[in-house]
């Protein structure tokens, strides 16, 4: 007998496990039921779609119903909603959304991949017109409808995003490529809440100087409908009420809260859910019950390298569960290795990218031992023209060396970098391994010492003990001298921390006499690349000498971003 | 008593080991000695100097005498030329060419970083004027010179470039920038002789769309004075004989025929030298004298991970290596892990990538058991507006699945690959990584399936036994049938291989009675995607089927730029 697979959502990882069972299993009856009307599309693209830079929905479908059919002998029925597990018969329940008739689908495997939701608040006026959240293609052609009929020519839409994580900044920047003013709320006192504050500020003050207003430290309590003229001089036809009391006119407003798994169903079957609201799965993606798999943004998986139970909504990750449960099926077993949080913000001329752990994450793990270096090096050679800097943070084990995490914001090339830290700390790679990396060099692509290099030496010379960095933080604190080690001008020119004792880098070595061999010395440059040859001066002759992480010049930009200065 | 460091070659190796070894000793005394008129220059600069697009000196000069003695206390003395090592005595030779003294200088320790210098080989004409080499600053301001010197308002001056190599590549890529009408002479079969040739073909062919006369297989002889009006409507002011009777006119010729290491000071002093010409050194850079280090291009290296000598002229190894030597000397021994060979080109608006070995390389080592994968995937998400493929080489050992080596050429997002492979590679990656490897993914940037995860999948069915490739030099061979599984139109639009059976794909599975039982079958689509479909049924079916690597439309821009045709 031929096995019969019933997979529960077409997207990402159901559409991935569908595909490959077929490969491995010319014999088996495939069947995906999909509640939407579109099955493998692309929605990641839906913000550019809405902003008009991918034009139509037929770019955004990758596969249809058809092509299933035809090229994989895979039935898919779109417009079809499981309504219950009936885990004991091996069958599920199925509503035909069209019709409303409810039948039964036997299955020997089932394999879960139904997504995540995007979070809907209950509060007043959360389901008035023009109040949208982003998940399907429909979603994106009502955001495109609303605008495209709202629009007037000489008038200014307005458009509030409630929520500043990936999707909402994303589909900022989108409207704003519209022509609409935008305006974020965000709970939290940073945007993009995977990042660490002082790199997602960068990301905000960009967002800032493209005319986006964002609101952090605030949340949306309820939304009306407006009914005059609103104090802002926009003519909203909505108006969002902050928890502060703050009133907010706008014509639409996009909830961009994130997502909560739909594991409703699974639940509601008796598998095993997880703190985080998930599916929880073993290695293989098998739920509690053997006999059901869940990929994709509906389990929980582990953080790699931490192994914290995570729930994180990626697509490649679930692309890959959706290949390994169908291996699983097929008799060929692999393990997932868990998910790293590689992830990418386009917006404005500016990237932000992190893997692995962020600071906060590893505060928040109660995780000590671990370091952080902060750099700032051009994308390529300074000497070729188009340099500019690339803001990176590098987090490490102090005892081992291994990789934990990095984060960096760039014009350009800040991906390529992230990545390759991704591969180093998905092969266990320590900073050493960072620092004796051989990347491609020619003069418009990177430099002899690349970035990647640079942030592995910098973290390598900590652990050799031949450097301690100071974060921006403690600049001043425990009653250390701050020894800023540039050029008179220099500091004219671009300021310099309060009370610094001021000993050019050239004239250290003949200066001695004048610093204290009682108190830290932390010492400022602008990019902390004096200050280290300072600070091996300084450690040699037996002084405490720390270096200001990521220098003056270049670390300001960031330190003033988490600070909001 | 403190030490005294002599180092000889003041660039990339010799000045880092310098800066390096002051940060770890401040006692020390360390003098420079550099036969130029500069330290610490950007020589990789040099091509996009003569170009233009790095307009003066100045941004070459990465630091100068003046730097290194007040920032690092080192004496950097240049136009000193070192003529001998008194190996017994501990002392070298030097020679100040300004006034021709020579004196003795004494060292506890000796670096050897006099880098390599280009090949200029005897034959009639070859000092005439007119004929350069680029190596050092001087040089390049002589090809700016004299371009400026011969240019005159309506006509085209003409250069040849002879040697096809990297340098080759960006020297006739900035002298198209400048106006100048460019030919290169190669004596392989190739350009870029580091990659495989249908790689290379890539690179070529869009050297020829932009007006460059390619002439492989063909070496130069002679160059001459021209007298008089050439056949090609070009008044040049040399004309170049090949060794085939050619006669090539030019204003200028620029020889790039690779580099030859210095290492005549070091044969003389008795210094162990490879059979490429190299000072060998071991894993602290050390040389058979115990107190004499040798860094960058002057030494041989071994190649990673293949472990076979070699001798690579790249700025990055150089700069680790002359850290490595600072270390060990500074008793804090670090080993060298080799050379991977990461090198990029870019030109035309075309990049080309590769680390590791290549597959000729692969076949000079005699190295069996290895397997290609090809592919074509676009840098990032179809979708997205702005796809172009990759066209990616994937080099992997058969039974552990190890990574031995990647090329990329595509317009964009070909470096990235290769630098995530890179490090794959230098942690002993298997290709099982690349396929489970968890990259940045937005639609601008990449895809949910990155085209290095592609290449793992790839790479991991084949091992896996669930798919062969075919490589194109075996379409057709062995009596295999050729099946093509794309559609009419798709076959008459984009042509297919001569003599080939016609399924598409959706009818397949209804016509498996028409395919032989006893003959191979090599299935062809545009990418490989299709015909790898159909290889899963066909060989759940009992076909001996295998696909054809990297598909017929994309693969074929691939082997026909490898064919010449």
């Amino acid at each position: 007998m031929s096995k019969r697979i019933v997979i529960v959502g077409g997207v990402a990882g159901g559409a991935s496990a569908a595909a490959r069972f077929r490969r491995l299993d010319e014999a088996a009856s495939i069947t995906i039921i999909e509640r939407g009307p579109h099955v493998s599309f692309a929605n990641c693209g839906l913000p550019y779609f809405v902003g008009g830079r991918i034009g139509g929905v037929d770019d955004l479908l990758v596969a249809d119903p058809e092509l299933f059919a035809k090229r994989f002998r895979i039935e898919a029925r779109v417009l079809h909603e499981v309504i219950s597990l009936d885990r004991e018969h091996h069958e599920i329940e199925v509503r035909e959304l069209a019709t409303g008739r409810v039948y039964r689908e036997p299955y020997d495997k089932l394999i879960l991949a139904p997504g995540a939701s995007p979070i809907r608040p209950a509060m007043p006026g959360i389901d008035l017109p023009g109040v949208f959240t982003i998940r399907s293609i429909p979603d994106s052609e009502a955001v495109r409808a609303f605008v495209a009929a709202k629009s007037s020519p000489g008038s200014e839409l307005s458009a509030l995003v409630v929520g500043g994580g990936f999707i909402g900044l994303e589909m900022t920047e989108n409207l704003v490529h519209r022509g609409l003013s935008v305006e974020i709320l965000e709970l939290a006192d940073q945007v993009l809440p995977p990042m660490d504050p002082e790199m997602a500020g960068l990301v905000g003050r960009r967002f800032e100087e493209n005319g986006v207003r964002i609101r952090l430290g605030e949340a949306l309590a309820a939304i009306e409908v407006a009914n005059s003229r609103q104090t802002k001089g926009l003519d909203g036809s909505l108006v969002a009420l902050t928890r502060a009391g703050e009133r907010i006119p706008a014509d639409l407003v996009i909830l961009a809260l994130g997502v909560r798994p739909e594991s409703g169903l699974a639940a509601r079957a008796g598998l095993a859910i997880g703190e985080r609201g998930g599916i929880v799965v073993d290695a293989e993606m098998r739920t509690s019950d053997l006999d059901i798999y869940a990929v994709g943004d509906v389990v929980e998986t582990t953080s790699f390298p931490s192994g914290e139970r995570i729930q994180v909504p990626l697509a490649g990750p679930a692309n890959r569960q959706g290949r390994i449960a169908a291996d699983s099926i097929a008799g060929r077993p692999r393990l997932f290795r868990g998910v790293q949080g590689s992830a990418v913000l386009g917006a404005f001329g500016l990237t932000a990218a992190l893997t692995g752990a962020s600071e906060k994450a590893l505060i928040r793990a109660g995780r000590s031992g671990y370091r952080a270096v902060a750099l700032h090096p051009p994308q390529h050679a300074e000497y070729y023209p188009g340099a500019h800097p690339i803001h990176l943070k590098l987090l490490f084990d102090e005892a081992s060396g291994q990789i934990l995490g990095a984060q960096a914001v760039g014009e350009e090339g800040a991906v390529k970098r992230i990545d390759v830290i991704s591969m180093a700390i998905q092969l266990g790679g320590t900073v050493e391994d960072l620092e004796e990396a051989e990347l491609c060099y020619a003069p418009q692509f990177g430099s002899a010492k690349d970035p990647v290099n640079l942030a592995g030496m910098l973290a390598a010379n900590s652990r050799r003990g031949l450097v301690d960095f100071q974060p921006w933080s403690e600049l001043g604190k425990d009653g250390a001298l701050v020894l800023d080690v540039r050029g008179e001008a220099e500091i004219g020119k671009n300021g310099g921390p309060a009370g610094a004792r001021v000993i050019r880098l050239e004239a250290l070595r003949g200066n001695l006499d004048q610093l204290p061999h009682d108190r830290p010395i932390q010492i400022v440059c602008a990019s902390g690349k004096r200050a280290y040859v300072a600070a091996r001066i300084l450690a040699q002759s037996g002084f405490r000498a720390s270096v200001l992480n990521g220098g003056w010049e270049s670390g300001r930009e960031v330190a003033s971003a988490s600070d909001g200065a």
